[in-house]
């Protein structure tokens, strides 16, 4: 089996329904991974996610490095082992972490030197090193260490940083290429392309990513306060660059919305924490549109959260759920947790039936009208 | 069928193993009754509290009746529809959460006037509020108001105390008897014995609670701070007086020893935070004793937790477990809840079991060296 394989394009745009293929089992696109940046995602358990249809969730190479720490994963035999998560695991390579940390990194040619959040102390991630902990962790899909450049930058800072991150993809792929998988299964390695919002600096730095021949592509530094409008126009560009047979994945996105128009682009994989911490928030993703459980309108309300997506959430009314909130019961994170989980599945599993349908499109255009409505 | 069956007595000691029947199931005895105060068990839901065998959850009438209020408890037709539990739901009738409140409350013969943790609005509780207000939620067993004497307490002020929930008991019995269930189902009122730690009050105070006939008996005022050596005592003096046929509560009961100990005197339910609060500060009842995530020991532990007791947290390694606690994350409250529920709840089945079969005396005494072996 590929790695990835492109089953089906939509009639009137660039949408894909797709297959990845891991030693964890497959994972149909498009799709939305949970991110369970610690090796949990917050407030929901690991049978949760399997029955609101979770593939594949999200680690995080930063986060993990630091805590349990490779010693404590390489003694477990990899994440997997750890957190007895049975499916695919993609982690981020913590450049994004790394990089925010702002005070307490400093970007070299070779890396990145900085001190952990957690207790001060000092650390470096090269290309190599990530590739490195990404062995130790064992995720299916491992990312390169990148720079995320930040937004807004000058043309100038954008080049500098895009031509770094190309440098940078060459070692990690050579550290990639030059290692093997610790635990037996399988590991892939996508590229991330920067280029901030300059279309010119955005085809140059993923053409030079293809060229080296990733098992899929990131597209990096979107989603990070530009206008919705840029990130679609810059998604727009690079995917009609990665080749058709290759997975692409829209780092940190993004509302329901967000992830509609990027499928429309040809987008195949989607993360972000949006559904997990808003739920904690008390709001709720439903199709018609985002709701706060806190508002007093839902008091005495007896409907479920939503009309058409059903989770063990829907066992309970608006009003207990506000309750809960009210309250500050956990039980409340937990049930909101489980909805909007199950509403981001919900929203890419009918996105790619209705690409096999041949009505993507047309759905797309009603269910985001359906959303606004509220 | 009779609300309260006792099928076996033990032949070494006052165990005994009965049935509850409600219209809302029934419930094997003895039991344990985690604590939904607000009407949730905190950080678990309750599929999870069902696969850990409980029958039979608590609910409190002060925090109820402040939030979300009866108002809303009626429009939705009582707790059972609110919160979309079940099973039986027993509830305190909140003396004790009123007398707590100590700066914030005034007690007279006619009742207690208080006011709200919450907002500091005023509000009266008298015999007749509380049951009225326990109609409003419907819960299948009730308690009445009474005083629950603090610890230590002269015996002249245990006296005054326990002679007021005397009278306060009768009055609580009128209400109950002249009025009706709001919702369709039974419901049952239990007397409260009070008498703090002085033989002759307790016998007085059970005795006159018995010429009354309650559906059951409480033993309230225990676990306050006395010696558990006087705890025991003091059930034992009253499981002698309360008639066989009628079920016994000792209230806020406790640690697992102490469970099995009043078992062995006779008692029948228990409701206690203990499992649940101790799960969100990182500590485990297991057979093999009580543990502490946090140790650094647990660090690189592949174990489970319990080798004997079976929950959905025994898919995980304590390893894992630690590493959520000090990762902070919620995930964490929520295995070590239905863990600490699942040991409970076989702590009471598997004595229940022992009684049927003979052998309790025998097991107890061992399954309790074991627990303090470690």
């Amino acid at each position: 089996m590929p790695f990835f394989e492109k089953l089906v394009t939509a009639k009137d745009c660039k949408a894909r329904a797709g297959v990845l293929t891991t030693d964890h089992g497959i994972i149909e696109t498009p799709i939305f991974m949970p991110v369970g940046t610690q090796g949990a995602v917050k407030a929901i358990e690991h049978r949760e996610l399997d029955e609101n249809g979770v593939q594949i969730i999200l680690g995080n190479t930063y986060h993990l490095y630091l805590r349990p720490g490779n010693e404590v994963l390489s003694s477990f035999g990899g994440l997997h082992n750890f957190n007895s998560w049975k499916k695919p695991i993609l982690t981020d390579s913590g450049g994004y972490q790394v990089f925010s940390l702002k005070d307490l990194r400093k970007i070299t040619e070779k890396g990145v030197e900085f001190r952990s959040h957690l207790d001060g102390s000092k650390h470096i991630f090269t290309p190599e090193k990530v590739i490195e902990t990404q062995r130790i962790i064992g995720s299916d899909i491992m990312m390169p260490l990148d720079e995320c450049t930040p937004y807004p930058a000058t043309y100038e800072y954008a080049k500098k940083s895009s031509e770094m991150t190309i440098r940078w993809a060459k070692r990690n792929k050579d550290a990639f290429d030059n290692s093997t998988p610790l635990y037996g299964h399988k590991q892939f390695l996508f590229g991330i392309g920067q280029g901030s919002t300059f279309p010119d600096l955005r085809r140059e730095c993923m053409s030079a990513l293809v060229d080296m021949d990733f098992d899929g592509y990131s597209i990096g530094g979107l989603a990070v306060g530009e206008e919705a409008e840029k990130m679609y126009e810059m998604t727009d560009i690079v995917t009609n660059i990665i080749p058709e047979h290759k997975p692409r994945y829209l780092m940190g996105v993004g509302t329901p919305e967000n992830i509609l128009n990027a499928i429309e682009l040809g987008v195949d994989m989607f993360d972000c924490v949006m559904p997990t911490r808003n739920a904690r928030n008390a709001t709720l993703f439903t199709t018609r549109g985002k709701i706060n459980l806190r508002n007093a309108k839902y008091k005495f309300s007896q409907e479920p959260i939503d009309p058409i997506v059903q989770t063990y959430a829907s066992n309970f009314s608006l009003g207990y759920l506000r309750h809960l909130f009210i309250a500050q019961e956990i039980l409340a994170l937990q049930l909101a947790t489980i909805h909007n989980i199950g509403f981001y599945l919900w929203l890419v599993k009918t996105a790619r039936q209705k690409i096999v349908e041949g009505t993507f499109r047309q759905w797309s255009n009603s269910i985001q009208k359906e959303m606004s409505s509220q």
